[in-house]
Parts: C-alpha cells; sequence; structure tokens
C-alpha cells in the first residue's frame, strides 16, 4: 500500500527542514519505505477536507491503505512499530525508546516552542525583551537535564532510536537561537543525527520543496 | 512483579488531581492492575537517585520488574498495550487511539501550559495583564478545533481509550480558569471522564495522600 503523506505548499523557514514533516521523512527513510508527498497550502490546511484528516489544521498527516494518522509522534511511532531500524528488539528497550519519544515532545519541545513563540509571535511586544531571558532560561534548564543524561553517549539509550530521531528534530529547532552552542554534548548530538545518511535524504527532499520562492496568490 | 510508581510527597494543588500520577492511576484502574506509590519529596526529585530513574527530575516514574520508565504518556501508552481496557483490538483502531494520545501532549497541553506559566511564574509581572489574554486565546483556538472534531460523540474515536484518559486529563488542568466552560461540548466530555469508576479510585487515592496540610521541614 502506498504511504502518502502531507506538507506544506511553501515553508516558511526557507528550507531548514524545520517543518515536521521532516520528522516523518527521516523515520520513513530510515526504516526504507517508499511514500508519497501531498503538498497543502495554508488555506487549504484550515478547510473541510485537511480538517478531516487532521483536526488541529496543521501538517504533517499519514495515509495507507484506509488508515488515517495525524500527529507527527504517532506516525513516527507507527512506523518505527511495523518496520525495523527505529526501535530495538527486546520489549524493555523498546519502552525506553518510545519514553524518549515522549520526553522529546512532552518535555523538552513545549519551552522551545513557547522560546519560538516569543520570538516569532511576541516579539514586537513591549515586554518582548524583559522577558525572553526568562524563557531561554527554562529551555536551558531542560538542555542542562538532558546533556547531563546524554554524557558522552552517542545516543539516548543504545542504539539510534526514534527516541533520538524526536529529540535531534525537537533540539534542531533551536539552533538558529545560539543556545544549543552553550551545550558542546547536544550539538555534537545532533550533529551525528544530521549526519546519518537518512536524514540527508529527508532533508534534501524537503529542501528541493522549499528553497524557492513562495507561491504567487 | 510489583508494579511502583512515584508521587509527589506534597501536592501544590492540594488534592485536585492535577499532578500527572493521577493519570498513571487511572490508567492502572482502568486495567485493573493492583500498584504501589513511592512518594517522593521535591528536594529529592532533584538528587541522583531519583534523576537516575527520571532524567528531568520529575514525578511520575513507573517500574516494575527491571524496566524503569519515566513520562506520563510512555508509561499510560505502555499500561495500554499490555492490558486490556485502553486501546480498541483492531491494529487501525489502536493506531488512531495513540494519535490522540500524542495529540492531548503534544498539541493540546502545551498552549495549556503556557497559560499555566503565564498565571503561575509570571503572574506578577508588569506584562501580565496585557499578555494574558493573548495566551488564553490560544488556549482558545485549539479547544474550539477539538470541541468541532468531539462534536456530539462521546469520546474521540469509538469507545473511551487512552487518547480520551490523556485529553480530559490535559483539560482539567484548565477548570480553574473558566476557560473550559466557554466550550459546553468539552466540558461535558471531561465530566463524562470524571464520573467513570476508575478515575474516581484514582482521584480518591491521591486525594487522601494531598488534602492535609504540606509535611513541615
Amino acid at each position: 500500500m502506498t504511504i502518502t503523506i502531507t506538507a506544506f505548499e511553501w515553508s516558511p523557514d526557507g528550507g531548514k527542514g524545520l517543518a515536521c514533516d521532516t520528522r516523518v521523512r527521516w523515520a520513513l527513510e530510515e526504516v526504507g519505505q517508499p511514500y508519497e508527498v501531498r503538498l497543502v497550502s495554508f488555506r487549504a490546511m484550515k478547510e473541510p477536507a485537511h480538517l478531516a484528516l487532521h483536526p488541529f489544521g496543521q501538517i504533517p498527516t499519514y495515509e495507507e491503505g484506509d488508515l488515517a494518522l495525524f500527529e507527527t509522534g504517532s506516525i513516527v511511532l507507527h512506523i518505527a512499530e511495523r518496520h525495523a531500524g527505529l526501535l530495538p528488539d527486546d520489549a524493555n528497550g523498546r519502552a525506553r525508546a518510545i519514553t524518549w519519544m515522549f520526553a522529546a515532545l512532552s518535555t523538552v519541545e513545549p519551552p522551545i516552542l513557547e522560546h519560538a513563540t516569543a520570538r516569532l509571535l511576541e516579539g514586537d511586544k513591549s515586554w518582548s525583551k524583559e522577558r525572553l531571558p526568562l524563557v531561554q532560561d527554562r529551555v536551558r534548564d531542560r538542555l542542562k537535564q538532558l546533556s547531563s543524561r546524554l554524557g558522552d553517549a552517542d545516543w539516548l539509550d543504545g542504539p539510534f532510536s526514534a527516541g533520538d530521531l524526536m529529540m535531534v528534530s525537537v533540539l534542531l529547532r533551536l539552533r538558529s537561537s545560539g543556545i544549543l552552542d552553550e551545550f558542546p554534548k547536544l550539538a555534537a548530538y545532533v550533529a551525528r543525527g544530521e549526519a546519518r545518511p537518512a536524514y540527508k535524504r529527508a532533508f534534501d527532499a524537503q529542501l528541493v520543496l522549499y528553497s524557492g520562492k513562495p507561491p504567487t496568490g
């Protein structure tokens, strides 16, 4: 059965790979599954046809036969559970890798999203300059704990897993802020993720779409 | 094998059930698994013994034989996958229920957490009064989409599932703000969750611990 995912018709980041379809592309590349992409405009994302697939009007979605999923975490977990390459063989190791997926999305990403919101949506507000350091410190608190746990290991728990895929993807959102570079072990961890051939294929596939100018009209 | 979870020694909400151990207790009650609770003080949560279990120094954790997990979402998924009662039997239905777990934690809870942060950690800041309505509107945007998807159904996708358990738990965090009551279908959905006998047992178990005064010293 053909796997079809959705992605932005035009990406605001100009191809930096920060849109969440890159996470799903990466997972599919790691397990060697081909996929097709349907591009969705910002306008179409809020219309009934797309809302039927994704109730929050976002990308990515995942369709395979009569299965339709949304939520990046759920899609990556679905891929990881059905194909070899993203979860360990033993049950306990699998449960721990899945734990790191949730940790990336539920514990590490929220302060990073709050930081992005503070810069992008509230950057012109009167409180922005005074508030931003508070938000940055919340991000640093999490990264300090994460760096301490990672230590000198290559990956969070044994071999590379879907947990690492998600954590690297979440941390990549911080690169332009400079905060990631304050944590050399995490910066090296992210670089190891980016160096994986599957990541490069996923990144290149979205770059081809987004490196041009935005569509007119 | 005995299941042992961790919970706060003293809960700042005085027993409202908003600490995340309630979500794990609820899942264990739904599937009928007994469990033990180890209480952890705020100080002990940041010490090496607990950080070895939970790298971000939080509760709950989950121990069963030689398996140790952290992250509420991961723990609830682990329980749901190993015992009947929280996931449908068919593979596609299971994947969709897991999607709602991720939606609760990754899409609905972040703006709710931001709202809690704005009230609790930034309530005394000069920008608080002007900024809070912006944050509340981000919460409303999500709730509007969620209410639209739920419609007149009892649960998000067929019978009650781990996805509903997580979504109801996330929405409960909003009750004191009054925002939930702006969405009658969601308020009724949360009330249906609270009316489940398993939720009541979980709630009562934490209430016994937290309805007293904080420990001294």
